[in-house]
This record gives C-alpha cells, sequence and structure tokens, in this order.
C-alpha cells in the first residue's frame, strides 16, 4: 500500500519528484539470469523524453539512467535492481506562482487535501516525470516478455477527434514511430498534426485515445475472481495520469451490440481453437484465450492551457483567475504511448511469474 | 493473490460455485462495535436475486443469508465476519451437454485452459451466483460508509442502446428500483422493456451501461500513484463478469474535449472550495476532491443465446454448433447494478480505512 | 492485513469465535487436479481436539469438517475452498463472571483495548478454538507438499522441564502419536505424564518446547531479504496463542557456540552436496540447502489455573481478585503439535508455490 | 514479495548488493510534515559502521546517505522516501577465490541453488552490507515514533557466553554506546572484550544475544490472528542475517515455568492497569498491553572465520579445504543492535500506522 508498489511477483517501487534531486524505480522479482543493460533502458526512455517532435515541449532533459544494482556480467542476479534519472533543467521558478491558486484540471488541489502541505515544485508527483520509473521498469518487463515470445505495441488510436484506420499488429509496429504523433495511419497522422497545431495556437489542448495490442500470450492468464486479467490492466492502465478510461476488445461497443454480434466462434485452425472475431479483445472471464489482447484508454486534454481560467485562492477563500505559463505539451496522448506500454508488460510480467509461465528464481538451465 | 482476495483493510474473501454446496464470503478488517444484522445484507441481496422481473429469468433460489461469525449483542466483533448462502435448484443436467463444447463468450475455454479441468456445472466459478459473496460484503461496507454520511446509488444508463437522460443523484435513488430495468428515466425504462422483450423473442441478448455515483465523500482518498481511487474503482468493476469498459466522469467523452471544456473551474461555495462542473467526476490525480464521484461500466449483451453459434468440439477437435438451452437472462445490467455498487463499496470502505478516515480497530468511543 | 488472512499464493482466512456458530477457513490457491476428501482433513482436526489423552481436559465436541465448494468428483478445480465446523457444547456461563475482571496471562485485556469490546464467550478468536481452520487449512497443505517429496513431522521436545533424547525423524514418526504428551521417547513421555498429573492436582499447569521437522525439502526456497523462510517459519509459528519464542537449527545455542562449532561443513555424498552437521538447521541465508528443517517453539504454561490469581475489576477501577473455573488443559504442547505442523506445512506450500517448484494453476498435464 | 518489500502501510523496498555501486532504500508511507534531514539518517548509519572498535575489523567505508526525494522544505511530503549510500572499497578480489568453494555457515551454496549464478563479490545481497537500506528506513521510523512517546533501545545481553546483569530501559540507554560491545554493564563488558579478543587470536568467532526494549507503546497495537505484534517482529527480526532465534517476554524460559509463575497480575497503579511482572514481554494475545516490549534474538558466531573449514569443489565435485583470508568481524551482535533496533522500529510504525494511532496522510492540522 502507500500506492507506490506496483505487482506481486514482479514488483516495482517508483519514487521521485519532479523537481526533487532524482526519479527512479527498484525492481523485485526479475528472475536470475536475463541478460540486459542501459541501453535496453535508455531506448525505452528516450521514446517518453519531451521536446522530440512539433507535438511536445522542447525540454533539455537528457534522462539518462543508472543501473545501480541487480546486475553482474551483463546478467540479472535476481536481486532487486535500482535505477534512478537525475533531474535536472529544474525552472522550479515558473510554477511558484501558483502555489495558493489550484490549477484546474491538475491534483494541486486534491494533493493539498491528502497531504496537508504540496510541493508545488512542477506538480511534484503528480506531473508526468513520475512515469520515468515506470517506463524504466516496464522495459525490463518488455525484455523478459520477449524472451517468452510476448510483444507489445501501443499506439495512438485517435487524436483531437480523428481516428485513424483498423490496421494489424504488424502495420502499426512497423510504422508508429514514423511520426511524432505515434499514429500508424499516415493520413490521419497528417490530420492530427494540424489539429494540435491549431490548438497550441488558441492555448488550449486536445485528448485522445491510446491503444495497446500484446501478440503471443499464452491462454490461461488471469485469476479469477479479483485479480482478473483485464481487471488488473484496468488499474494499471488508469494509473497513468490523465487517464479518464479503460475499454478491451469491444468495450464501450459491446454495450450497444446484440449477444449474436459480441459473442466471438470458437473454430480450429491450424490444429489449435482461435476465434473468428475478437470482440472478447482477447480475455474471457477474466482469463487470456491466446488471441490477440486489444485495449484503450481515454485520455483527457493536457489540462495546462494559457488560456484564463477560474480558479480559488486557498489563502483568501476568495475566487481568483488564474493564466498557466510555462512550457506545457498541447496534447498527451503520443507521449503517453511508451508509458502504456511499461503498464501493459508489467501487468503481463507479473501474470506470467504468478502464473508459473516463467520461472520466478532464475532463468539458467 | 490467488485471485479471490480483495482489499487491503477492508478485506473480503470469496468463495463457492454455483452448483457446489454453498456460496459466501469471509469479511476482515470492519472495525468492531457496527451494528447490523441478516436484515441488512439480506435486503442486498435480495435485489440480485433473478425471476424479479420481466428482464430476468425465473429461478427460484432463496438466497437466505447466514451470519456465522464476527457478530456479537447484535453488533461487529472487528474479528471475520463469515456469511453464506446455501445453494439449492441446481439443475446439472442443462449444463452437462457442453462439457466439452466451449459456448461462444464464456469462460469455458479459458478456464480449462488455465485449470486443466473445469466444474461445468453451471459455470462454476465464472457464473454470477459468485457475485453473491460480493454482494453480501459490499453491503457489510455500504452500512459502515453510511456512518460517515457516504452513499452510493447505481443504476442502467443504458440498454440495448436506449439512453436514460441526465439524472440527479437524489432523482436516481428516488426512483431506479420501481422499474425491472432500474432506469430511473421512466420514458427511457419503458422503451428498454420494450427492446429486451423483442430480443428475448429472437433467442438473442442486449448490452447496456451501468453507471454508480457515490455522494460525501471528502476529499484526499486516494494513494498515487499506483492506488489511485480511480485506478481501484476500475479493477474491482471490470472484476464483475461480462465488463468489458470502465470510465470515470467525462471517460471516453473527453477524448474528445478541448483542456478549456474539460478543465472543471474552481470556485468557493458556502465557505467550501467546489467545481464549476465535475467533467473529473470527483477525482483528480487519482485522489478525491469531495465532489460526486461519477463512473460507468460497460457491460456487454449476455453470452448464453438461444440462437444457433459455432465452436469447437475439444475431444474430436473438430468444428461444431451448438444451441444452449435452459434459463437465461437476456440482459444483465439491471443485475448487475447492485453487484457494482457494492464493488464500489468495497473500494470505498478499504480506502477511508487505509487514508485515515475511520478508525480501523473500534467504531466505539 | 486485519490479520486473519496468511500466505501470498496458498493463502487461507480463518473465521469464527469459540462460541459463535461456527469455525472455518478458505483456501485460495490450491492448483487444480489434487484429489482430497472430508476424510484428508478431519484426520488432522481429530488430532487436535480436545478431552483425548489424559493431558487434556473431557470435551464432547464432535468437531466435524464440511467442504463447501473447490472440490468437484473428487479433486480441487483451482476455485477457492470453503470448510467448516460447526460449533456446539457452548457452556457460556462458564465464562461470563469473568467479563470485568481480566484473566492473567489471557488476551482479555489487550482485546479490549483493540477492539473497545469483548466477545467474552469463551476467549472469542483469542482461544484454541480458532486454530481448528488452521489445521483443515494446513492439511490440504500437507497433502499437496506430499505430492512433492516432502513430509512434515512434529513432536513434543520438552515438558514441564523433562526433555526427551534426541531421535532421527523417522522414530519421531513412528512413536509420536503413540502417547497422550505426543513425546516419542517412552521413558521422558512417562516422566512427562507424572508431573502434568501432578501440577493438575495443584491448579496449575506446565509448559514445553514442541519441535517440527521437514524433509525432503528442495534446496532453494525462501525470499530473501525479508520473506527468508526462516523469517516466515518464524511468524507462522509465532502467530500460535501461547508460543512465546521461535528458533532453528542451534537456535539460542548457537548464540554460545564458536564459528568453528557452529558451521555446518560442506560435503559430498552420492553426488549430492550435503552437511556433515545441521546447526543451520536446514536453512542458509534464508534458504533451504536441502537438508531436514528443524525449528522449534517455546510454549508457556496454560494460563488458566485454577490457583487464585490478582487482577482488576475495569467497571470499579480497583484491584481484585479471579479464581477460574471450568474445565481446561493442564498443559498446552500436545495438543499444539497439529497446529504446529498445520502452520509449517502452510509456509512450505506458500513458498513452493511462489518459488516456482509447484504449477499454481494445476496439477493435471 | 520476491523478497525485498517489508511492511504494508510503513513499507520500505531495500536495493544493493556489498559490490554493486550503492545500497539504499526507498520507504512508503511515511505521512506528510514530519520534519527531518540526512543528519537524522546517518546518525544511525555511523552506529552500523564496521572499523568503530576492537570488536569490529577496520574497513574504510564513508557511508554517507543522499536523500534523494520526498523532501521539502524540511518535511516529509508523503510521497516515497529514496536514500542511497554509494559503494567504495570494494576489494573484490579478496571473494575471487571462493567462487566456486561455498563457505561453510554462509549463504553461497544456497543462493546458487536458488538463483543459478551468485553474485560472488563481498556476499552480494546476503552481506552485511543490505543491512544499510534497513537502518536509514529504520530510522526515519524511529523519528516518526519519537513524535508519539514510542523509544526503542537495543543492546548486547549476551557474548561468548558472559551475561549482563539485568538492567532497567533508561540505565540500558544511558550506557550503551560507552562500550564496543554495546553492553551496558561494565563488567561483563570487560569480559567480552577480553573472551573476543581471544577468539579472534585463534582465528575463531563468538556469538551472542541481543536485547530490544521499546517503551511507550499504547495498548492495543497488533492484528490477531496472523499479524500479531509478536509474530511480526519475530519475522522482522529472524530476517536479519545471521540470527537463529527469537524470544519475547520469557520467552524459551516460559517452556520451563508453571502457570502461577508465568501469569503477570494485574493491578492498578495511578489510575492506569499494569502488571506486577512481565513475563509477557508486553504482548498478550498477540496485542500490546501498554508495558514495555522485550524481545531477544540468539546471533550465531561469524561464519567468516580464518580456520581450516571442509567444502567442496562445485566445479570437480569433490571434497575440497577453504581458508577464508580478509577482513572479518570476530562477532556479530554489538553491530547487529542498531540493525535489531531499525526493524523493531520499523515493525511499529508499520503497526501504528494500521492500526489508526497514527494519521496515515499526514502529521499537519
Amino acid at each position: 500500500m502507500a500506492g507506490n508498489v506496483f505487482g506481486q511477483m514482479f514488483r516495482i517501487t517508483t519514487w521521485g519528484e519532479s523537481h526533487g534531486r532524482a526519479v527512479g524505480v527498484v525492481v523485485d522479482g526479475l528472475p536470475a539470469g536475463l541478460p540486459f543493460s542501459e541501453a535496453d533502458i535508455q531506448k525505452e526512455l528516450d521514446r517518453r523524453r519531451p521536446g522530440q517532435s512539433e507535438v511536445s515541449t522542447p525540454r533539455s532533459e537528457a534522462d539518462s539512467v543508472e543501473i545501480l544494482s541487480g546486475i553482474f556480467e551483463g546478467k540479472s542476479t535476481g536481486t532487486p535492481i535500482s535505477m534512478l534519472v537525475w533531474n535536472s533543467d529544474a525552472r522550479s521558478s515558473s510554477y511558484d506562482a501558483i502555489k495558493n491558486t489550484p490549477r484546474p484540471g491538475h491534483a494541486d488541489f486534491t494533493y493539498i487535501a491528502r497531504y496537508g502541505i504540496r510541493d508545488h515544485r512542477g506538480g511534484g508527483r503528480s506531473s508526468a516525470r513520475e512515469t520515468i520509473g515506470r517506463v524504466a521498469g516496464g522495459a525490463l518487463a518488455k525484455l523478459l516478455l520477449s524472451h517468452y515470445g510476448i510483444r507489445i505495441v501501443g499506439h495512438v488510436l485517435e487524436l483531437g477527434g480523428i481516428r485513424a484506420k483498423s490496421l494489424s499488429f504488424e502495420e502499426i509496429l512497423e510504422n508508429v514511430e514514423r511520426t511524432p504523433v505515434r499514429c500508424a495511419d499516415p493520413e490521419a497522422a497528417k490530420k492530427m498534426l494540424e489539429k494540435v497545431s491549431a490548438l497550441r495556437q488558441e492555448g488550449d489542448s486536445a485528448g485522445g485515445i491510446v491503444e495497446v495490442m500484446v501478440k503471443g500470450v499464452p491462454a490461461g492468464l488471469g485469476e479469477p475472481v479479483f485479480d482478473r486479467l483485464d481487471a488488473d490492466l484496468a488499474k494499471a492502465l488508469m494509473s497513468i495520469p490523465a487517464v479518464k478510461g479503460f475499454e478491451i476488445g469491444a468495450g464501450f461497443e459491446a454495450a450497444r451490440m446484440r449477444g449474436s454480434e459480441m459473442n466471438d466462434s470458437f473454430l480450429m485452425e491450424d490444429g489449435k481453437v482461435t476465434c473468428s472475431s475478437n470482440n472478447a479483445g482477447g480475455i474471457l472471464g477474466g482469463i487470456s484465450s491466446g488471441l490477440d489482447i486489444v485495449c484503450r484508454v481515454a485520455v483527457k486534454p493536457t489540462p495546462s492551457i494559457s488560456k484564463l481560467q477560474q480558479t480559488v485562492d486557498l489563502t483568501t477563500r476568495e475566487n481568483a483567475e488564474i493564466a498557466i505559463k510555462g512550457r506545457h505539451d498541447p496534447t498527451i496522448p503520443p507521449r503517453m504511448v511508451p508509458v502504456a506500454e511499461a503498464m501493459v508488460a508489467l501487468v503481463f510480467a507479473d501474470h506470467m511469474l504468478r502464473s508459473g509461465f516463467i520461472n520466478p528464481r532464475t532463468l539458467l538451465g
């Protein structure tokens, strides 16, 4: 509890605020014998960094990861792996003005309600920088899963109301990193960029939908009744800042379908049981069926906009106005893709260990 | 783990299959001194029973709860409360035929993949009967919360594509039990009943959306970053059979909004901080703001339809057909309302204890 | 938390007070496919019943177990197993007199401090009857472990100051049930019986030491640093009422040894690594070595004695006297043996699952 | 799980091996508003450092702690606190020789059995250096507890067979740091030093007993049945390297006492309920009584001795000999005192939060 620990057997503890000295993660439960290095982690961290494109805001943070424990001769030892990234480029002053006036859509107010004080420097632990620890931990999870044939890809399915066309796992994997919006449909990507640019001009922001797919999942993962695979995915993804909804397979569309339309028929194919459709999203009764896992999250528009907003002054207890200055991304979904993949990887690594598909002690002989 | 335990401080362990001897729950963590009786639990269990209306199927199960421990002179002792409901009306034979042919949309196939065998009698632990334990545990949670001014109401917001109009918490509380569809908008309720009736004739089924609201929540509940209040609500609700999506506040609509539309402005009202709108659904940064909690789940249509469906025969490893006989509800959302309320109550009871709003040991002096 | 749940992957939830309607346990995490029946559980429960011998007090409780879920065609389904034993032979009245005057050595006072009220009927949850749930759950754990060649035996090593001579695992297993004191050394057993008889006459009681040995344990069990195998054994055994100490291998004797005496030398034997001695008790660095596990608990004398004792009256806030009437065992260790074995079995079942030595989903194919 | 996380509400995750880059801890669950600084932590870390006295071996490790998160304007923020100590003075080479020949009494063999490989550099995670994280986390726990009037003191009660006389809490607190053996009885301390010196000459080592006392504990702490306060203390202390036994109050002596001797009589004193003796050690039925907590651990002699020992060669699978070189303390108990205090502090901080004696969110207003 206390909220900063995630997972049962593949367990991460994240720490660090945006304007503290560093942010990081401790990964506990990675079996011994997995080959890895800083490069594997850095690759994922680089994907989440701001300042990479027109859809994010330039900030010069190097975000270079250091591995402090749990590795010996290039392989995991089975003991905890501590990783950190030093903070720099602090610019505390941009945030000082808001200390007493909570920003609408942000967690300023609720953090003060909970803790009595709030590290107001840049959002503290409620800012996106705390996701560094998740992505670093998720990178290890991804690596572990790849040894078992499990692959994960995320992409932006919708942005500012513009929806990409339906594409296969391989097509998405192939194209997702080609554009800053991380949309694998080039036409939709182009429109998304225009939309975001327009909103940035207006000092406003856009929301969207991120989709994550997992291929190569064995049937039988998930622990009814409460630790169902989809329930754990929901919790993991809803824990990412700015997420307001989660759905799997047909999701909210299922609410409008008939049973005869929704049910995926079973059939034999190459001696294996599969389904003719995948409205279930790869999960039935909370347990994986062996088909691709397909899930989505609804991402709200960036709350930090430069337009004038109404708020209160907590010291005078009167209404007040606020205009947020500083550097802010006009849209979150493209940056969220690696974070969403990381959370999904963490859930799968945990379930694979818990269900006995991966030896918890060691990958060696 | 092992999936049948839910909660950290207000913790329930459910057990029992639909065609085993009984189903039940053990509630651990209820502080001492709470007055309660079988009647409090029975009231909630009666709401979930099938055979109550035109939207469900008559089955004569009494579902009478027995409290076996944890109570003394009408008050909780602070020790575990064990409650059970005996099974009757078994009708195993209706289900025998499907032992080798997994029903599409059901967990038959995935349960076999996980356990190697499957108690095929009526869905076993994947059937709706396992929700009895949740509702009984949730009834205690609701009672505890009521002592702290927290009230919960659920209702059917949408069914078979027909959506109710927007109503207030009090209007919903007032009207929800007046119709079998549990929709507080009489006009929409009427159309829903007609729709369901038609689908039943066709041997098909309908999905829908259940909404749950919570009033009286203090600000400051929720444990960033992973045990956020909305993340825990998502996990709790997604663990209910047939749920394919979860959203809070504006939910998936937020994906299509601008920041200036989505952000709820803060303002002072009667000396308290509140918001002019509630797109956040009562939660910001994973912590409650004090405003009403508003969340929804997408419910898929009942998978058990009488229409002919395609499946496989697991013994012959060939394609096969299946026509499900027996008694099945043509739609789930109305019956899910008390279950959804129960899960929400469990999450709030747990968080209220974890965050120190309720004394974990005793309610007495 | 809330204290009534034990274990991570092999998890039990116990419930019930001595004078409530029943006591029981829910076992979560037993893989599917284990053959078992009421008889397997009853066998262990019968060992813990009072009234079996001259060292315990006759009470006529049948303690017949009922299995309510989790079993199908004689095998575990992988879903939770709920078991209960109905209470009878209540005799509440014997205990009423003590409601306001806490019995020395008992938990009366501390329970009131914690819960504000106390179910004073027969010790409530602090009485030995709550161990029924543990023994039932432990019986399943024992059965599971036996399929992996792991055997557990407990015995009374010391009673009323009389110590048995050192015997092998097989000798103990052979003889332990032959005497009511559960001591495998016939001479020591005889003296123990005499000692206990004398103390009973005087209205006093005796303490002792229970030893538990485990054979067939694989090397590599235990999770440093905090969930070391010996740390988990300590917690499990110290949770049994009346236990005041735990030790493993040489235990407190090690405090007085030199390193050259304490260290167990390694040597090859039949191609396997073993040790020439076992002062470590089968655990090094918190991980099993493959040698027998040998641990002990110190059991305090029964607090319920008929001699006059000094206490306080909680209502008048003055000193008072108390003479405990009714039926009480003059010594606990013989009755504790099956409970201690059960707790050890639970720890090993849990660790075997967590460390991947047992498939958590199913024992089938 | 995975063993490196301890606690439920006051939760620490430790990481780091002796010869990795650093060792550290993440503390989750410390409420907001606690004033603290590096100095508070450094004070406790300095107590555990080797090279301080004649009873330890000189090694020049600075062990300077750095706080990387969770603090703002000198107070805790309620978010995780990450602390680390950089490793230096590595001297890997001293340990290379033993890679294939497990040292008797050490965890070399069992770690290889568990992980398949073993970071042989200086004991890796099985060495005493991993206790730095515990002591740092425990320092915060101690500080938090002091705000609630709870004080903890540990001392060496017995060393090399020499036992100190019985002293009060205040006498121990006053004198424990005056001698390198951390024994508050000056005469016994003198003999202990002589004993240790002699054993060091012989290339052998001595064991001992560490006692920890806690004063100011409220009545009502502890969660029967499984998370009893004494059971959690046992687990916490048994998790420290080299501990082979735990006892509370009269401990193993209780096994030899009569009930009339063991039971602590209740009496009124200054309007409060107390006891005339404390054989219970401050805990009855797993719940604190308000009296001092008194517990002890049995510490085995340092396994690293320079005398020649028998072992096996894991590559040739033949018997071999080993003579451990390098720098080793001839006795552990004096160095273990701050570690034992830290573990006890962690248990109490956790239970105080879980039982509602400390507000989990904030210490402010």
